[in-house]
């Protein structure tokens, strides 16, 4: 038996009873011989609560600061849970990011890992500990300060811990019972996915799967470290996502050619009205935005009318970053020289997300079918080798996303492909 | 101007407006040109909100993982502070007591200081920034754990720091306007302190006065840092406790006779009855206390009765660790020999402290009269070369502490002392 990293987030740990729970199931991985080290977010709302007093003493809390505040969230979900792990009878010892060694680059409130030397964990766990790391923070490199790694931190601190200190696996513990084939809440016959690719799995992640955050899988496949996606209240097995298929007691795990379908409605387009259509325009376009420190995702370019010699450029942003965009186009009008700026928030991205599509020539042809019958209007398309993706109505992207769901045969109720001849789910 | 030390506890930082008000007079400081060095405690109910939570998933929190959950306590508070200075357009930085070069020895929940490195938080001032630092806490020499200073933590790192800078002064902030000549709850007539020797305050504090504990005190002595005792509500000058008398705008502070009169009801007395009358039987009994690391404080022996060879001893200790004391004398019993144990927790302890005492032989006599007149029963007495202190019944605490402040002048309506010639306050 090896070393298995457990992470568990925010929603396990919300309070005392809550970490009493997760103790046990800590516990019980020790019993069954591993070496255990476990990665866990502050207690439910306690983030909340400390930018909501940051806010209170300063309008714009400054990053270093920030940061210092953050960490006193997990410091407080670790330190209870190792006291609960011991009252269990069990040893525990509680680390820091600091002390667990993760290091970082200096960019607060986002900082990405760029070394782990967890001499302590290991000397700890050897020692027979349960080690218990803070998740979401480091020291930064350079001047030793303390770090948060942004949204989804503690999964990659979790993953980064686990390619360092070469796990058997990274237990991701959430609310939710794996990866689903889509969102649950849109799509009731959604089916938990038993095993997706890294490819699949980051390609979802990428599409507005919230399970998993992109970094943390980039950072998984980087280093090949197994992640087991479950829930830590009912223990049962998740989604296994790896380089190759798990086995599952007798069955083996087929790879599917659909693995499921994402959606997205955090996004907004920008249009670019009346470009002049010559080389170097689109490059000064996304220069102005990517200097502005904005990523944009999809992009298209209207074909130009003949008459005019003009065209639109239009993509799309998280609405977060919106105004900045807009601002930043419109300081450099001159330099670009376009007529005018479209902005729309009221658009949705769906996107089929499938390593089969590489050898299914119909999956294309099956998707805009589905979404034809559903009645959905297409105002952009962009697609990669494993997956395609569409840009509606926002009003239209629950409806979208049933209808690809159901006409890809990944309902729980269907037992065959129904589009074309594939493997089913 | 040199650098001064400015600690802050739990009551002066309770929300986001006493962080705001406390921001304002730490700038105040740094725009007098004084470079600033803040030591901060938890917020308000912090600290016992995070002792509620412990006890709520562990009957016995263990004292490593105890440290490290205490310890966010401080992270909050001193993050807040720096971002509400630098919202007020000043630079600030804060620093663990880790990161602040507090070394500690590995006694968890009561570590002591035994090397202070201010290396980061010399180069952060030096840079032009007030650096706060977090009260409490230090990280231990040998094995870098987290560790905490135990009860008035804060004002021992505050000293710490101070002696390790070479500050002007160690400002201590406070909900009191200082120390006073007694508790004002009380004696109404207390007055504020304007100078107290080391050695007077270092007995006030071993005799039950609340503002500044012992070890503090003890260690400032030691590194003959000025300490200045004042509210974080008024601003207005409060005690100073420094080696010689402070000069206060014209006139000079002069030493008073008597500083002040301090009273404790936090001890029990054990009496040892039927005690054999020979050498080495105190010893086995003390022995027997401190191998169960119990501080004992006043001891008395009565003269032995000649028909029976037996005597009685008693000695005061505090209330919380009275059972573990009957326990040890009792296991104890055979060996030292002696018939029964008597405890009795209804005792109180009245000091009367003052340098003055040493060349004024009248005091002793006039504290006796003061208890005397005022119908208070002695039952036990002990005394230091400056100060000389009393049990009695709990009950007859209050009325003989304002007989005493009454009788040596101390009350803020009388101009001169009455009881004997000295300077008056």
């Amino acid at each position: 038996m090896g070393l298995v990293v457990q992470k568990y987030g925010g929603s396990s740990v919300a309070d005392a009873e809550g970490i009493k729970r997760v103790a046990k199931r800590i516990v019980e991985a020790k019993k069954n011989g591993h070496q255990v080290v476990v990665v866990v977010s502050a207690m439910g709302d306690t983030t909340d609560e400390l930018i909501d007093l940051a806010e209170q003493v300063s309008p714009m809390p400054a990053g270093r600061e920030f940061d210092m505040l953050l960490t006193a969230g997990e410091r407080i979900s670790m330190a209870l849970l190792a006291m609960a792990i011991k009252n269990l009878g069990h040893e525990a010892q509680s680390f820091t990011g600091s002390q667990a060694g993760v290091i970082t680059d200096s960019v607060h409130n986002k900082a990405r890992i760029i070394d782990v030397t967890p001499g302590r964990i290991r000397d700890s766990v050897d020692q027979g500990n349960i080690a218990i790391v803070a998740g979401f923070q480091g020291v930064s490199q350079d001047k030793k300060d303390i770090t948060t790694l942004g949204r989804g931190g503690s999964d990659t601190t979790a993953v980064a811990l686990a390619a360092a200190l070469d796990a058997e696996v990274c237990e991701i513990y959430t609310d939710v019972d794996g990866v689903f084939t889509a969102d649950p809440r849109v799509v009731k016959k959604a089916q938990k996915i038993d095993w997706i690719s890294f490819e699949d799995m980051l390609e979802l992640a990428a599409s507005g799967s919230k399970v998993l955050l992109h970094r943390c899988v980039e950072y998984a496949r980087r280093y090949n470290i197994p992640i087991h996606v479950r829930s830590s209240f009912s223990g049962l097995r998740g989604t296994w996502v790896s380089s190759e298929p798990i086995e599952q007691g007798d069955q083996k795990v087929e790879q599917a050619i659909i693995s499921g379908v994402a959606h997205d409605t955090s996004e907004a387009k920008i249009t670019v009205v009346g470009v002049p259509d010559k080389p170097g325009e689109a490059a000064t376009i996304f220069r102005t935005i990517s200097d502005a420190e904005i990523n944009i995702d999809m992009i298209v370019q209207n074909v130009s009318a003949a008459s005019t010699g003009l065209t639109d450029i239009s993509f799309t942003l998280p609405k977060t970053e919106g105004r900045k965009a807009i601002d930043a186009l419109e300081k450099n009008k001159a330099g670009i020289g376009f007529d005018s700026l479209r902005y729309d928030d009221q658009i949705g991205k769906i996107s089929l997300v499938g390593a089969g599509m590489k050898t299914n020539p119909g999956v294309t042809a099956s998707f805009f079918e589905a979404l034809s019958d559903a009645g959905v209007n297409i105002e952009l398309i962009s697609t990669s080798e494993i997956r395609i993706s569409v840009v509606t109505r926002a009003d239209d992207v629950a409806e979208a996303v049933r209808a690809v769901h159901s006409a890809f045969g990944l309902d729980s109720d269907s037992d065959e492909a129904v589009v074309y001849g594939g493997t089913g789910r």
